[in-house]
């Protein structure tokens, strides 16, 4: 397998799901001295993750929890952040500059912020009230945030036997993840790699996956353009211009909006010839039990999504480092 | 002009601004019972108005308000639903089904729904506790509604102030747009009635009406391929798939997130020569004060892609009465 480095993978899991008690070090120490509401700070990829987070939130919890947009917020504000508010974020280099006005805004309006900080030499590293370094993994990371607040506000009652089983077997069960994928993704890659504009279609924790994938890979990394749209909107307008030869997949995860991707995969055959699902039911998840699986949806469309990645750039020989702008230019 | 009834329509909009009173009873009596929080749900073109009406109320308010997509809440669902909160909705036929599914389920958590269903016989018109009957003007509608707990908040000093002048010169202004919109939509109509595929660029207020008028009315109505993102994220992928001869349409409205798609503005001619600007400063507005402007900007917008929908109608020929699939087929 082109790309594929096995114990760098493993050991990358591992070691992100080994933030854990660090992580709750952090969270139980917000929850002794009490908070108001979570937030999920992003923009771009990280827009998508916090989408990815607060939907998982909603599934359990009654905690008020969103995502937020930071160039958004610095803009139109939001007064629901102040003291008492808790902002979670991520940045790879810790110099995206929304995010750290974002941050600065929000610790003028006395909210805490825990930010996962790759480079821990980055000035938002030293901004921030508690800082985790770690690479990648972004969304294993926000999702441990999440549960740990779930679990301590009552709502996650098996919090601790679902991490055993993920400490002891996601790390080898998403590797294994991708080489089953393997197969499906170099035939994905030679039949779409020229696509005039490919559709992706998620809902759920697969949305952000399906959001960011569609820009941050596709688009900014593979100039190929793409639409992405939720699986409830699907029907509600953009199912109009597909025809016989359109391009659409759709992601399906194990989460509870499951049965909306489900309704676009059902319907799809009827108007489409050129259809692929992807569905996390397929990957075997060795040692993960059945009622977890949920849980770790967006991580199993990662694990597919980077096999897509790699024969996409050598079906396009189009080196995915590449920009034409970003960080390019001024803008 | 084509399809331009002058009187009617500054009839629909008079006669939108004179459900106030009604309005103001409702939103009046749950003040004084007092709530928790507000959402505002909807699926397709009502999600859009509801995360106008969203984005309105952060920039003054701080109150706990949301968007709820209506399938979402249907399968993940919402524990902050419940008693003390308010749905706010819309339809015009009221048999939306996921619209009038999610009514039931929000009021069996004990919810309190105001409802505006153009057809007072549809059984969602019975099911609502409050209801307002009335066609068209959705986004108006929603806007009242949001002032109005604003204003009982004391979140709005100058809500009277800024209503006599919406009564005074809100129909007649909106309507001189579309007039003086006349001959830019003309010439827009000619240049991309025929585009493969037409991007859409929009911020605060207008993130709903950019990501709405792309699917309902492109896709939906034209069957024209189009992508909608926000003016921020554009910046985070999107951008890279726009070279020379990309349709790029830009709304700028004259809330606070303006800055953000003038930032589109001012770099999208470095990269592409096929872009269009809509901006609502460049129409007058009489008797409407610079300080209201960026409440209506999203209906300044909505008079533009009236007269926008009415040329392209006519150049593609294509009569956007008809659907190929939308309420045609099982799905």
């Amino acid at each position: 397998m082109k790309k594929f480095n096995e114990q760098e993978k493993v050991e990358s899991v591992q070691g992100a799901l080994a933030l854990r008690g660090q992580i709750e070090e952090i969270v139980d120490g917000i929850c002794e001295k009490g908070y108001t509401n979570i937030v999920w700070l992003g923009i771009g990829g990280t827009w998508a993750s916090a989408q990815q987070a607060t939907v998982h939130m909603k599934e359990k919890s009654a905690i008020e929890t969103w995502a937020e947009n930071a160039a958004e917020y610095l803009t139109t504000g939001n007064k629901r952040i102040g003291a008492g508010t808790i902002v979670i974020t991520s940045s790879v280099t810790g110099n995206t500059i929304e995010v750290v006005e974002a941050v600065k805004k929000a610790q003028e309006a006395s909210a805490t912020v825990i930010g996962f900080i790759d480079a821990p030499e980055a000035d938002l590293a030293k901004m921030v009230d508690h800082v985790v370094s770690y690479k990648q993994n972004e969304q294993l990371k926000f999702f441990m945030v999440a549960d740990r607040f779930m679990r301590n506000a009552g709502e996650f009652a098996d919090y601790e036997e679902m991490y055993q089983e993920f400490d002891q077997h996601l790390a080898q069960a998403l590797v294994e993840v991708e080489k089953e994928a393997e197969p499906f993704a170099i035939e994905f890659a030679k039949k779409h790699w020229n696509d005039d504009l490919h559709y992706f279609v998620g809902a759920g924790n697969q949305w952000g996956a399906t959001y960011s994938y569609a820009m941050c890979y596709w688009e900014e990394q593979l100039w190929i353009k793409t639409k992405s749209i939720t699986s409830p909107e699907f029907f509600h307008g953009m199912f109009e211009i597909v025809t016989k030869e359109t391009p659409v997949t759709v992601y399906l995860g194990e989460d509870k909006q499951r049965v909306l991707s489900e309704r676009v995969a059902n319907f799809l055959p009827r108007i489409c010839g050129n259809y692929t699902f992807i569905d996390t039911k397929d990957y075997a998840l060795e040692g993960i039990s059945e009622k977890y699986r949920g849980e770790i949806s967006h991580l199993v469309m990662h694990a597919v999504n980077n096999r897509i990645d790699v024969h996409m750039e050598d079906e396009t020989k189009h080196p995915m480092e590449i920009r034409r702008y970003y960080r390019a230019l001024e803008y």
